[in-house]
């Protein structure tokens, strides 16, 4: 194929090109008529451009529309510059307009600042909604939280493994747990990659994987889906359980930083900074924190073996008021809540050297020590009810010497979700799947 | 907790310290007794180092037990210098042992340079096979493939995504799917983020993905998991199909010098070196590969709609005899035998704008220009009986706008598999499932 036409230019590299001819190659977003004049706002990956038009070559474009475009590149008359977009200096006026690929006429606007549509509507029309700015831009930051958990794990030795989807039983004892046909046999869905984690302590000492995990939630909150990816680590070595602890806070300030530098204008489309922590994030057992939201609001949940959706929502009140942190890490949940290979604290059996870390009002991550000696590891699971027959793999990293270790399971979704402040964490996921939703809204499906 | 230890040295960090009192923690792998003096290699996630302790001290010990040496670093003789390991002039004079986890008896010897066992055996033992130098090096070589995939392509202003596991229903019409009982519904695992891929085109023009693949493959060969991680990536806005091949042709380049870079010792332990390539991979239609196939060997597969493994290995041979490469493309797939959304060739519709990357002999990459115009992608898939009725989503991408694309999908362990020169593909795959094994033997669940 002989290409004699002109070489695209990315929109953002006119800002180089004033004086000069271009093409570029995007999607129209906007289009405003002024009498014979038609401006289009057209976006490529880089940027957007605004771009002047005679009436009659732009007269049948619509939003959405596949177009290249060659024209002049002209500095905008002073009082016109738009100092909120990386072209602002500039416009474009057109000499020519190829139609790459037609738009159907949209269904509802998407030229506006936000994008005004109902949560079902929004998925509804995910393949459309997507490329609205502003919810473009939360993928953008979810991209890089996983980027920056990646990068500080390799810098801190840590080798990064793929763990399976599918497995020959649940994990966790859990009952929430998808079924799979495999060939005669039955298989799972892997609710966390924690079996294969701590395996591969047995390997590299330290390992993190970006994973799947899917749990039939038979629940439709602002906070569940059935498949979401987790940031999982598991570290060897460990002198104490707050090791694990120190490691998380490094990283969770790590993936702030880089979304502070790298998200500005994705930050300031959804009007938020990164959440606010101080030198050290505050940490506080659970029954602590329960005996402070006594005393703050009179709830008495002191009690209760978990916290509760409000319990989280208040001590983290209780942390930025006391502390000026946004994130706290609460400690030492019961043992009977946690699962089977929780280390129990030597001092105080009944809870568990573990931890939650919630941020802004939301459980972000599960962590803390594991079992790491056989014995003590198969007689809970046993007392537990959990039948590891078929976990050969799982028992040899154990049989075969490992050493005391432990990690976390961060939630990539409730991570970008507290960043931005959404309010359903449906938002935060690109193609979210529920009790109700599997891209399309399964009772269509019958 | 207030530690009043000796605080951990790495042991390559050791390489420092010689004259100085450290303490090490690591994996016994090897226990060489010498009279009275028993001879330890250690190893950590750094290095591996030679301890030399009194007979009484260390007449417990046995491979894989778990340890903490508190030792003096001491250089080694001259005439014991070993240069092939990083720790190779020094050695660890033992003061004190803990053993931190205690190992079994191996059920076979993990010391030797190669880890002798059938493939079953080195699979039922996995959780402890993954020790062994040679076995883990493979997954460190493979971390590398897969980091230096997202490196280059995210250099390449290509985004990062997550394509999920649960889809409504099969992307490509194919029988090789794994059904899930979700909830009162069926749906499928993912054979691939085909359609998300194209989607997110309309949203960021250039993606990529780290995906998990999951196919009921019903054949147990060399070459076939059920459970595999491809290295999707597509992109919007091409002059011409060929510049798909330009940008993979790049990926796999920089792949392989990054494994090059960081993977020396991985590569010396296999005996091997990354795959010759020249400047440009060689491209070649797969009727001509057909025709030079019959003349070099006899062999009349000119009529044949698909190139058989034979053919992969000859026309392998051939490129690397006529070309000096160890890849070859090979290119215009005949279009029934492609997914329905892919381009035919304008010049000869019966055979498509598509390639394979064929790498020692066997298949890594297949890729292509896809449909970009709604109307002809249907078409297309009512001719082929491809129900569209559940990927509204993706009907909605074209609905709106889309630019002539393409992609392609790499196998990440055919990739691995290919460089280390692996008989099975199951020997570059941390847990492989495959009709036959989900971890352990499917056979002894019943």
């Amino acid at each position: 194929m002989i290409k004699t036409a002109m070489e695209r230019t990315l929109i953002l590299d006119c800002n180089e090109k004033v004086g000069g001819t271009v093409k570029v190659c995007g999607w129209v977003q906007v289009r405003r008529d002024h009498g014979k004049i038609i401006f289009l706002d057209v976006l490529d990956r880089s940027a957007t451009i605004q771009v002047i038009a005679q009436g009659d070559m732009a007269k049948d474009l619509r939003p959405q529309d596949v177009v290249c475009i060659e024209g002049e590149v002209s500095k905008r008359p002073e009082n016109l510059v738009n100092s909120n977009i990386s072209t602002g200096t500039i416009e474009l006026q057109v000499k020519s307009i190829e139609v790459l690929s037609k738009a159907e006429e949209l269904p509802f606007d998407m030229g506006g600042k936000d994008l005004d549509l109902q949560l079902p509507t929004l998925l509804d029309y995910r393949g459309l909604t997507l490329r609205h700015p502003k919810v473009k831009a939360i993928f953008k930051v979810y991209e890089v939280v996983v980027d920056a958990f990646r990068e500080v794990l390799k810098k801190h030795d840590f080798t990064e493994f793929q763990s399976p989807v599918i497995i020959p039983q649940t994990a966790e004892g859990g009952a929430e747990v998808f079924e799979v046909k495999y060939f005669d046999y039955k298989a799972y869905l892997a609710q966390s990659p924690q079996f294969y984690k701590q395996i591969l302590v047995g390997v590299y000492e330290r390992v993190f994987t970006v994973n799947k995990t899917l749990r039939a939630e038979p629940s439709v909150t602002t906070r569940h889906i059935t498949e979401s990816v987790t940031l999982d680590a598991e570290m060897g070595f460990i002198d104490s359980w707050t090791e694990i602890m120190d490691e998380v806070e490094y990283v969770i300030k790590h993936i702030f930083k880089r979304v502070e530098e790298e998200c500005e204008s994705a930050l300031k489309l959804h009007g938020v900074t990164v959440p606010k922590v101080p030198a050290s994030i505050p940490r506080i057992k659970m029954r602590d924190a329960q005996e402070i939201i006594y005393k703050r609001t009179g709830v008495d949940h002191r009690k209760e073996p978990d916290m509760a959706p409000d319990d989280e929502r208040e001590i983290c009140k209780w942390s930025l008021e006391e502390h000026g942190s946004e994130l706290v890490f609460v400690t030492h949940y019961p043992t009977k809540k946690r699962p089977f290979y929780t280390m129990p604290d030597p001092e105080d059996p009944e809870h568990t050297l573990s931890f939650d870390l919630i941020g802004r009002g939301v459980e972000w991550l599960t962590g803390g020590q594991r079992l790491n000696d056989l014995n003590q590891l198969t007689k809970n699971a046993n007392k537990r009810g959990v039948d590891l027959r078929k976990s050969e793999l799982y028992l040899q990293a154990f049989r075969y010497g490992m050493p005391p270790e432990g990690g976390w399971s961060f939630g990539s979704e409730r991570i970008t979700q507290g960043i931005l402040g959404l309010a359903n964490i449906r938002e935060a996921t690109l193609f979210p799947r529920d009790m109700e939703r599997v891209d399309v809204r399964l009772s269509t499906l019958k």
